[in-house]
């Protein structure tokens, strides 16, 4: 059964692959000499599935998505007020390293900035943190919403430091607004060591979808932060994430996103999923191309945008009964809602897990009112692989909800409209 | 049972009620006459219960809170494109007269700044309509949102136009652009009369409530409009719905939202609930005072922010069965995930509606992570009113989710760990 | 003698004729159908000389060279304080059609872009002005510093306002802070037929050296404005005349001027003399092609830069007297300081009125520290005139401050190193 | 004859005394522990005479003050196109600290904002100079300007340099443009090595009188730089040089100034006079409050304004001659144009040159079209010496350009119509 995401996955992978429009970063070594076909996409679930697909294993410097996981650790470490002090949370409409700092007090507008970045950093650990403990800080708790330990590409890291300048002006402006209170330079190399975090695509699916679970990682269990903070920090990635394309992103996409300039691109859907890409050509905002291609993909196979009414993936098995008995005996999956990509991989996994021995399996998706492709596959490949198990398939689908219902492969079932069409076929 | 929704409402305007800050706009008089003591709150769920607070039946103007729904229409109307191409959808970080033009293009960035309502009116109903019959498709669409026939009030329209100068200016604007290709003052006037529709705070919360049910209106069960197009008008009203204090609202209430110059003010949870709020007095922002404490009420008290891991209305019931028999019978509820107003409220009707006739009752929460302050309320609510009818009520909460287990009024519920330990009390 | 400077004007336009690039303004078919090749330049001295070359006849809209004018007489119609309280003197840096307005007052930045001169407009004439007459009051105005009565083309009157939604989007937006007080529509009305307003070349120069001659038109000797009213409005053409380009004009440049969508463009430099120039073809600022062409050769061939250190034109003749007497009479024409155009046209006619009768004559340049090109040719046409008349002239040269002093067609002077060594020579 | 000038500045001076207004800068310590009642003026006339009144001796740091100088420094050095390629000369209509950087070059708007000056002290000396050498380059050309060797007060320099947060951060922006080249760190020390050159107000007025002197300083005849730096220098001077103001300025003063955080401000009217005022309490805007006051009064009683139509300085003794003999010789002193103080200087020093030694002299105002405050009381005093001297003094003005002509103290003038009249009375 696992096959099915990587498939879907692999896929949309092959379907970008051919884009080679835009450019690695060029602006250091390490960056410019990434090769630029590299191409991974994963998705972690909030019970801790992680599928992924093409090179999910290459590490990678996290850049600009160590952002929204330190704006995290900063206010979980100082709380709400002093960080919201130093650091607003307005869409600055801005490309990132604008300077963007509010009129007056010199507060940057939004952590997802570099200025707000900057300061972010500074505001992680405890108040007196001398500044080689900030970066274990932060580390360490990237490390806990990754799930293992990670570390810094010290080379990455020496090649950023020897071109910082902008970072400099904006550190320097920062402490002349007494919104940095430390030497500003030395807070740009812990900043720079934050950014030289090395993670692969695996390991950004799962800080995403430590987001999406409510601050706790999903395969450690760990509580990295609280709820509160999640909510904070996928708000201010939904206005603020993408700069100055957060429009577009907002409607079209409509997933809190990060992207850093090494190619990495993570979004989460609270409560759902955390997804990864990864492909170093970015295009003129700093984005991954084929990282953006595969979100907008993601997006509108699988319907991940908070403003659609979320379906309620713990709940799409409404029931999951026996009716008649011996040879006759029915189990009946009782389905219910919009069954996307989360719900169906629950279908998927209530279905192994209570290994249906009855001769014949009733689908019903009487009280299902939508379905995406992505959940569709996923359904025929339980009917497949029920039908290789020997037993009959019926899909109970009155209003041909599922269109084309074909598993393929030697997978075969039979449409009816009522379970009583199913329970009289079957006996 | 319907009273605890109107309880709780109450009770926040109690709350708000002695809060006279601010004041109610004075640029035309009928504006500035408005009764500054008006007060209402209003929600409508996506099945259609509306419940109200308040003076929720009294008619104001719609003014801004129109350009959503007026969004809606000329996307539906004329498809996505063609409104792109003529209205962004970036934030301004702005206030709401202000012009606000995409550089080179004229385009405005968004449809809730003046310039993009503007524009977006020119783009209601089709091509090549004139403007009485484009006043009328608007009518009739925010009408369809309302449910019921909604008309002009035309001294507040001619008085409005008597004092459109910023209007006619960033009209005229537009037309130099080519953004609108029709006669600027006309425009205007189409504009300015759909501004001056009048709805009650029960109209607003069933136009919001539309928007929440995938665009179709609860009560009536029209479509108004498709899916996409409420899924972009939910996308826009989050990123821009507040103006200059988007991102402060984005984070801290988290509802997509829109205000009126006449004191109203709407959010819509998608899939969940539609809010209205009234009261004339305004804050800087142009924002009513009291709505906007009463929505940070509503999304501290429900949970109700779209970053919030959502709870699944639909299927807090994970069961309702009996066990037992006899004299012993035992009804139980089972329910699951996180409860909120909308899950709460489902429980109450499904309560009610299997109308259960066994001795003993059982609400099981062992599969509840977190329940609301009024969800906890309604809740127990169900249980004071099953006690009245002779039955015995069992919560069953081994993690003691439900803090303070006590319905008031003659309610009684007793505690339990397990159903078992229910049975076992009732037998 | 006259033909010198007419020589030297044809000369320069000869220069910049070849140069089609830009494009007649398109926006109203009358300017549209401007004749492209149409070129001139006059020079006219706060003594009343007008010198021309080229099309200095054709009539043409005036544009925008009507606003430092209408500027000056509102200026001189209200008073400063009214005057400024609407219209600010800070350069905006922005092209002439942006609003730039002051933040919260609404106020324009200066009476050179178009929200500064439609607020201009409103304020020339009486407070209590009815439309009709203010346009009167500024066409007599306009007529004043022109030196004869001018006339509104209609036809390119009723074309601009058909296309004046820019210009309307501007009235509507001062009319909304009150920074215009009438109707907005009006208003732009009187604006327009401003522009509208027919002038040559000519009429430019004079106008432009009524601005260099404490606000007397040199011909007519009318006072049009006071000195005080001048030196404000050559101050605001320094810094704002030129629109965004202002700096570069500035320092290049250095003359206070104007340029006009038609292709006119004045400059004038204070107590020295109005130049006016006319070229249709405009470059992406919107100022004539040619005409900036035309200004630059201006102030490198002649000095005319308000930075430079002034020459004093009427003093550059320090002495003139007669030494000997009888066949060895020598006439001495002592000239003293920076010779440019302004003052080498005083030496032209002081030797003309003076028509030295003896059969010496020495022009005695010890004094002088500087001369410019166009002077030193006017010098020596002197030289060659007096050749002619059969007398014998000696240039005083000791420093060789004039270069390559052959006077040409059948002129001829004898360089010495002092006067004694010309009556020596003469004797 | 000498304390006239003195006079009218220990005069204005008072008048502007008991203004306490606004307050020292307060940054650094040495400049909050400036004397806030330090007080000077002086006047220096491109023949080389200074006059001055007040604390004209006082040294205090020249801070931005140094921006012109160091600019027309860098022009000479490298030539105009390296340096207009690096910094432009548009207004930027923003406070001094702000970081106006041309969007997409990262090219400083102008030299007189920190940006700019940063950038220009980098572009000072030769193009390999190093750090040191630099400094002293800057060093060598500010004490040229001055005619004194100046040195670096190193305590100011250490104390901007801990508080150099801004600059640093300008600096760093301006290297990640490419527009510094060198150690952003490094070029920060030099320019704050430059801003703490020690001064007095009597240096500052000889090096504003070298500007206005070609850019021959008066006194020691050197030239510093050409006249065509001088023109570029005064030119952004005028338009930039007081930063948000700058309209303000140019129209109310309409002299090129320059002012210094330190309570400095200089003045230039090129070809007449270099100015400059000392005192320590700023405006918001970091400008010297009674410095404001003082420029403002002197070019309203002296009509130094560039665009006021220029008098002739040098040209104002039209002619100085004698006519008739014996007891009724009397000594003409022809006088011509507008006098203002520049020219009332010149008749001083002719008039005490020439000593003359007729019992009758006339001061013959016939060809004088006006006459400003300064002037009137200067002709007034030679008047008076003279009288004092036992000689009889007519005052030849038909036109009574000459109000209240009472040299007061033991002086005393004839006032007559003609010369004629003049030798009629002393005959």
């Amino acid at each position: 059964m696992r096959p099915i995401i990587p498939d879907y996955l692999a896929e949309v992978l092959g379907h970008v692959e051919p884009d080679s429009s835009g450019e690695p970063a060029a602006y250091i070594p390490e960056l410019a000499a990434a090769d630029p076909e590299r191409l991974a996409a994963a998705f972690a679930t909030v019970d801790g599935q992680v599928h992924g697909a093409g090179d999910v294993d290459v590490p990678f410097t996290v850049q600009s998505i160590s952002k929204p996981f330190a704006y995290a650790l900063a206010l979980a470490d100082r709380g709400f007020d002093p960080v919201l002090a130093k650091v607003g949370v307005e869409p600055s409409g801005e490309a990132f390293n604008e300077i963007s700092l509010e009129s007056g007090t010199g507060r940057p507008l939004n952590p997802m900035i570099n200025a707000g970045a900057i300061t972010v950093h500074s505001l992680t650990g405890p108040a007196d943190c001398d500044p080689a403990d900030r970066v274990e800080r932060v580390l360490h708790g990237l490390s806990a919403f990754a799930g293992r330990r990670l570390a810094v590409d010290e080379e990455v890291y020496a090649s950023e430091m020897a071109n910082a300048h902008r970072n400099l002006a904006i550190a320097h402006m920062l402490r002349s607004h007494d919104i940095l209170t430390e030497d500003a330079r030395t807070v740009v190399e812990g900043y720079t060591r934050q950014c030289a975090v090395l993670v692969t695509t695996r390991d950004l699916a799962l800080m995403a979808a430590t987001l999406a679970n409510r601050g706790v990682n999903p395969l450690s269990g760990e509580k990295v932060v609280s709820e509160t903070v999640v909510r904070q920090v996928l708000s201010v990635m939904f206005s603020c994430g993408m700069y100055d394309a957060a429009g577009d992103w907002a409607t079209q996409v409509g997933i809190p996103a990060k992207s850093g300039v090494a190619g990495g691109l993570i979004g989460t859907l609270p409560g759902r999923i955390g997804i990864a890409t990864f492909s170093p050509r970015l295009d003129r905002h700093g984005n991954s191309v084929r990282g953006v291609s595969l979100f907008e993909r993601f997006s509108s196979d699988m319907g991940l945008h908070v403003m659609e009414v979320p379906s309620a993936g713990q709940a799409v098995v409404r029931s999951n009964h026996v009716v008649g008995s011996g040879t006759g005996a029915l189990r009946v999956l009782e389905l219910q809602g919009g069954i996307d990509f989360a719900g169906a991989e629950r279908v998927v996994r209530e279905t192994l897990e209570t290994a249906p021995r009855e001769p014949q399996v009733a689908v019903d998706l009487t009280r299902v009112h939508a379905i995406d492709d992505v959940a569709r596959r996923m359904v025929l490949e339980v009917a497949r692989r029920l039908t290789l198990d020997g037993q009959d398939v019926y899909l109970v689908d009155p209003e041909t909800i599922l269109p084309d219902p074909d598993p393929g492969d030697g997978g075969r079932v039979t449409v009816v409209r009522t379970v009583e069409q199913a329970m009289a076929a079957g006996a």
